[in-house]
């Protein structure tokens, strides 16, 4: 069990859950069982609603992760992976080291039928919801098939998770012509346009936060720095912002009293607060959560978990992927480098 | 001459680069020869201190580039691009279509000696000062070299127009470590640690604003996404405030206060405010200016570019790369395709 604030965070969440859920989920929280009843006992809760799976060791936040898990069997991580692969756990959810989560959960559950490269989905609030994009860091090279699968998930996943009919998916480009952006995008997006999904073609980096799409579509590499540019920046103005007030008296009466608003619109922004990130494609259901998560983004991400597995959102991945076509004949990654067409 | 408020911004831009400057330079105005009269007359300026050069065609905002500057010769764009060719101006600026701008000095002026591709480099403001990032969108497709290349360029830019003593320059990418990132990011990684920049490393998508390096280096694409996606989640941020403070009136009395603050720190966050971003590697000095890019904006990247020509930029350029041996065996695009080393 990790976090920045593990074990307390990932606890209340579990209580928070539980009381929304209900009988509806058996939690089972995986850690140092010392630590788990110590904070139970710290926070006066009342009798646990979750089992305790003793796990000795934990990855920490900034160990190699496929080094941590060689090392580590009896890691939270490890042994959470481990629950779900021999069906004593439908789902996993952490809020550690994510790069150890997306290998454990790689390595133990595998990938699911069909999918070539699992990858992290991040629900963002937009100006007119919310709009998942992915991948948000599982894979730094993509090829165009890499691409139109995520576009695959993401579509299955906004419309079971996030109730969307036909989500409108676009691809992250500098440009919205289909002549505009580079070698990777070209190519998927002549993929997307030949195929059944709701493609709306390019969209480009102000587009986001506009919510013009509902799945926006990118290579983990664009995903990931600007998941963390988004990040920086919140910080950044909050920064500039008292620095611009400090000579101004009334802009410092001004901050003051914008000061609940201000987390509020820090908890709008928080994409955690939107269930985590799921890793789509693996055979299982893994939530990744951020290491700074509240006790409600844990709730969140349970809930998420909880809707996966009930409207098995990976069966309808695996179907989707089979009868439509968006296999590729050559499913080994090494074998993949020359393939850019739809296999129909 | 163009841009959102064309002439206004542009004419009231020399006037006050002209007021700074004094006879240091001599600028021309380059359009529409009576709407720039009739500017001048409206704002009751006093007798301009600049040239007029009558280009009675604009490229518009929305227009296609190529297509633009094959059918309107006469555009100001174009003949600008001529003036600047045949040695009538030392340096261009425009706050007009920068697809047309970037084409126009690419075709009319060409590439500096040992340059492989030029790029358009933006200063951001930072928690540190200034960091200037490039490639903001010429080149969505990079060679590892052409990285490297982007790198002698950023560091001498900031070393003359930044004033900064042996610039850092950092790698963006999604983990510090040497083997985190895409296939191009890992070549390029490697160059950057032989070469004798001041190479710090990898840095990631929050370090931007953090001010960790002087010299982002990242490709066109990336760079690209990150500066909409930017510029955009101002205006989120923005409408999000009002959507939260609507039914709080502290908060509404707060953000009245705070009105001339959230001005000035767009202002600061304004990366044109910092004089534009040049397309380095030219065989020329041309700064793109922001479409909407105010007076002061103006008058930035007009200093800017006087600098530029004064302190003989891109001589250095040309020395670094010629003298250092950033120059490759196979300068013509497209035998560059396997060249990931240096060639000293």
């Amino acid at each position: 069990m990790g976090g920045d604030y593990a074990p307390a965070s990932v606890v209340q969440g579990a209580y928070l859950a539980a009381e929304e859920l209900g009988d509806k989920v058996a939690l089972v929280l995986v850690g140092n069982r010392d630590k788990i009843t110590d904070c139970i006992q710290t926070s006066r809760l009342e009798s646990p609603p979750f089992e305790i799976e003793h796990a000795p060791e934990e990855v920490l936040m900034e160990e190699k992760p496929t080094d941590a898990l060689r090392r580590k069997k009896s890691s939270s991580i490890a042994v959470a992976s481990r629950l779900h692969k021999c069906g004593d756990a439908n789902a996993i959810l952490s809020a550690g080291n994510t790069g150890a989560v997306v290998a454990s959960a790689l390595l133990t559950l595998g990938r699911l039928e069909g999918v070539l490269r699992p990858a992290i989905a991040t629900s963002f609030p937009t100006e007119k919801g919310v709009t998942t994009v992915l991948d948000m860091g599982a894979n730094p090279e993509c090829k165009p098939a890499n691409l139109l699968q995520f576009g695959v998930m993401g579509s299955i996943y906004e419309s079971y998770i996030h109730s969307k009919v036909n989500p409108r998916i676009g691809l992250l480009s500098i440009g919205q012509e289909a002549t505009k952006g580079n070698d990777l995008i070209l190519a998927a997006h002549r993929l997307f346009s030949e195929s059944d999904l709701n493609f709306v073609g390019n969209i480009e980096g102000q587009d986001i936060l506009k919510g013009a799409v509902d799945v926006v579509v990118t290579d983990g590499f664009v995903g990931n720095v600007i998941l963390k540019f988004m990040e920086s920046l919140l910080d950044f103005l909050n920064s500039l912002a008292w620095r611009h007030v400090k000579r101004d008296i009334f802009a410092k009466v001004g901050l003051f009293l914008l000061k609940s608003a201000f987390r509020s619109i820090k908890r709008t922004l928080d994409y955690t607060e939107y269930g985590g990130a799921p890793l789509l494609g693996v055979n299982g259901v893994c939530i990744i959560c951020h290491g700074s998560s509240s006790p409600k983004a844990i709730s969140s991400g349970i809930k998420v978990a909880y809707r996966m597995v009930i409207d098995e959102v990976n069966d309808h991945i695996k179907k989707r992927l089979i009868s439509d076509g968006y296999m590729f004949a050559a499913v080994a990654p090494g074998s993949l480098k020359n393939s850019t067409g739809k296999q129909k």
